[in-house]
């Protein structure tokens, strides 16, 4: 039952929560997905994210999910994405999550928020309401939350807050956060893990600027396997190689709200969960965009198989 | 254990929800307060909505909430409030709170609907997650959500939904509104109750163009009975007196966010309450603001006086 | 040609912009217009701010606009909104206006500005655009820009622009900014003049907090007049008195959109101006707001002549 | 001088707006990027755009920039972007460009605008302001003004005003909405040409969908040339071929904020213009971000070389 710390590395795969074409959860699915994320070579999960359709489950059905990602992840960490309009639900979400063996919680800011001050204050009452022995991960995601964390501003939660462990990076444009924070610790600040999001869409940037790795779900995590582990031995050519052979897809992926659609079917059609069904209300792939799917990975394989 | 239906009437009292000072839930002050908003005229109560801290909640206190509002309520009607970020969430807590015999429910959408068809997509999804026998009151209150319902997006949701009993009305400018959905009853449509929010303030204009109440939480409840007895009555110049006496303290309880301050300073001040607290975060009300207050309330009475 | 500074007090009526039923300019009325306002005891006007349709103008319409009114304004202050989505409008307008004899300039913050160090630089820009030399009025209307400035970050714009002199508070709630500038200067900091805005609805608390007067276009300028000139006589329970019997219609009149059509209908009933029209597009009164409004101004003389 | 028409075709660069150092324009520089533009390919031009940073001139400088580019173009149609908070400047400015010979303007709705009649209605009255014999270009782009248009508003839009003969499409995801348009089409709505936006970044599916060419202004016109010229010759694997080794870039290109700082970088090394400078207030390419451009271009350059 590992717990993440400042010093995570790696790639931590967004995992989607499998439903049945009923809607119901696809129990089954679980072991088989989160099998196909480690076999792939993910260091760790996180599960209940944006995009794993937490705002979508009960909450016994989240904490059932955890219950069941946990159990077959055996030793590996999982962090929980715990989001909520309110304290209380992130508190007794948190609560129940920890008590299971995750590995830490992660938490973006209500869309409510504009000041710096507010952005401070909340993540201070987040850590009131978790307690301060709970591993956090801070999601930074303004296209998504609509919320605007400076670099000034994120230094000043992770000063105050040293349970804040681990930084979901996903600004756009964001390059320059990481480089403010890896000279900010240069100069003495504390170190945070930074993991990046958006979808992969910069990851090959990211390595350079001092990222420790990935945490987003486009589907073929062995892209940001490799790309992490090429960039850490200094290879950044092949790395960047590597990257551009997935590009195009990823691409595709990273389209709004049809994002999901098109992981939850490559993945179907990979064999990590049985069918790409959301629940409702989730936008489905319409027969053009699975022809434009479908021919993207067949020119993606054609190119990996190029650069072996 | 009556329903809401689309001949109700009168007032609904937007219920607080007491805590004591260290943010636990003031159970004991449910019974006072629930007496208290009755003494005062309440046809109804709505728990749970959004000057209710609801989304402070969590999912067993909200329920608890739920079941000592009902059972003090008797067989008088308590409408709870469901509004969640997913439908799963939605379903179950109006599973729960209608078998423990509530009115019905309300559910505003949320703020990421922009389109039309957004919206009356997201009424159908709600409909199919509650049931239809289930009646359910529409939240219009765009201040506060940022969807904009058009009186014709309304009025389709409401052709193709008959278990939507009851609109919230609280846009602002709303008023045309309420005129726009009685026309189109006077040629056909089916009727719809409004009540109207907005902290009352255009309660007298609102009753007139054809409201059927209030449903707010402005801690004089009596404004609102009589505004509506009057104006039923047909004594509009005389709502609008006992209107204008409120006014000033009316206008200065809207302030949006540091209304909830001024609601419960009053509550507590006039024992429906124990005390003012709210559970984190809250704006607390500072020295001048109570200052303020106590005058407003001071110049109230001496108007209310006057009147009689 | 006198210039606002940080002493400047009182009232300052933000003016309409008159047109003709067909859209066009209606020179004729701005004599009018003006005298109107100054013989209800304005000291000073503002022109092209949002109320003033100013984005509707061209720009050589905002500059003859200006022109016509300052020339009939005489010595009396005139400040100019010139918000613009771009530096080098405002700048341009500035000029144009400075010229011509303006008081100073308005400028509100574009829409898109989110976190602290936005705002602040994007006053550092507009200083550096129009000058040191131009008294510059910052418009603090979150309701209307969804810009939120905390009372520090508006401490740090003000002590780094000694240029601009005056605050046109709006905020929603706003009251406790008040206190914090004020409190400040009795600390040491820089002296600045603070007109109220938000349509009046809050005058005799800000003016008790330590407002310098009003700046807002309520077509009974009479009210902000005596309300102002009876609170610095310390006569608060009168201003109040005057204030509470002005406050059902100014409640009225602040509903957004619609507002415009009230003040318009109000003015033109007044004589200030020939008709109410607005420059496309522009919500028009209906019948029914007629007789709401025509009904709040005969209750408001009867109450106006109680208190004589 | 030719007029853009339901039929146009092909690829309309986005224009930058050139500047001096100093912030002044670099007029200099204007007919050294039309011919640049021109020289690889273009059709036509599209200036004051977004990307033309058109709200930081003056009204004076959008009317000097248009009659140099416009005199340079010599037949080649000219797109003017006219998008104001106002329509009388958009009724100004459309008559001052179209004067001098532009082939069309282009107008991106306001970010107030919500439901879909007041989208509709915005549209009616922008036609009713520059007349029904100017061109007009709708800009489709929810990412930057937060107005989304679904297909069937559009539609409606198109339906009622004629005059309306392209959109600048970028909506994200808006795959659909080509497939929506082109299927309208083929059941007897009329024909609009569809120019894509949206950095380039799906040109190969939208050509497939039917789109007629590109509206971008990535700084390799000769990717959106060969890629609309290979699509049209029904050639989709060379088309994606040469639009993958320009992905990387491109991806790196659409970093909002950020991304006019590239574009002016690259295309001042191509020698379009003289200098990357952007007027105030905007974001400079950091010595890092330089570094990772370079690296790009460099590796774009080789996979354009492998391609030959």
């Amino acid at each position: 039952m590992s717990l993440i710390t400042t010093d995570s590395k790696g790639v931590f795969v967004i995992a989607v929560t499998p439903f049945n074409d009923d809607g119901s959860l696809d129990r089954a699915s679980v072991d088989k997905m989160v099998d196909f994320y480690f076999d792939k070579g993910a260091d760790g999960l996180t599960i209940l994210g944006m995009m794993g359709e937490a705002p979508k489950l009960t909450q016994a059905e989240s904490i059932e999910v955890t219950r069941l990602t946990l159990k077959r992840s055996a030793d590996k960490p999982v962090v929980v994405g715990v989001s909520a309009p309110g304290l209380a639900a992130i508190g007794e979400l948190t609560k129940a999550v920890m008590d299971l063996g995750a590995a830490g919680v992660m938490v973006a800011p209500p869309s409510s928020l504009r000041t710096d001050d507010q952005i401070i204050a909340y993540y201070r009452n987040v850590i009131d309401t978790v307690g301060t022995d709970v591993p956090v991960v801070l999601q930074d995601f303004p296209l998504s939350t609509s919320v605007q964390i400076t670099s000034k501003t994120l230094l000043s939660i992770l000063d105050a807050h040293p349970s804040i462990v681990m930084v979901k990076h996903e600004d756009w444009p964001g390059l320059q956060k990481i480089t403010d924070l890896r000279e900010a610790e240069a100069k003495g600040r504390r170190r945070v893990s930074i993991l990046c999001g958006n979808a992969g869409i910069f990851l090959p940037e990211e390595m350079q600027r001092g990222a420790d790795g990935a945490m987003t779900g486009f589907p073929y995590p062995e892209m940001m396997v490799d790309v992490c582990r090429l960039s850490n031995a200094g290879r950044y050519d092949d790395a960047q190689d590597i990257f551009d052979a997935y590009l195009p897809l990823m691409r595709y992926e990273q389209q709004p709200g049809l994002g999901l659609a098109v992981r939850k079917y490559v993945l179907a059609k990979r064999g990590a969960i049985a069918t790409p069904a959301q629940r409702r209300p989730g936008a489905a792939l319409g027969a053009i965009a699975v022809r434009e799917v479908e021919k993207l990975i067949e020119r993606q394989e054609r190119k990996l198989e190029a650069l072996k």
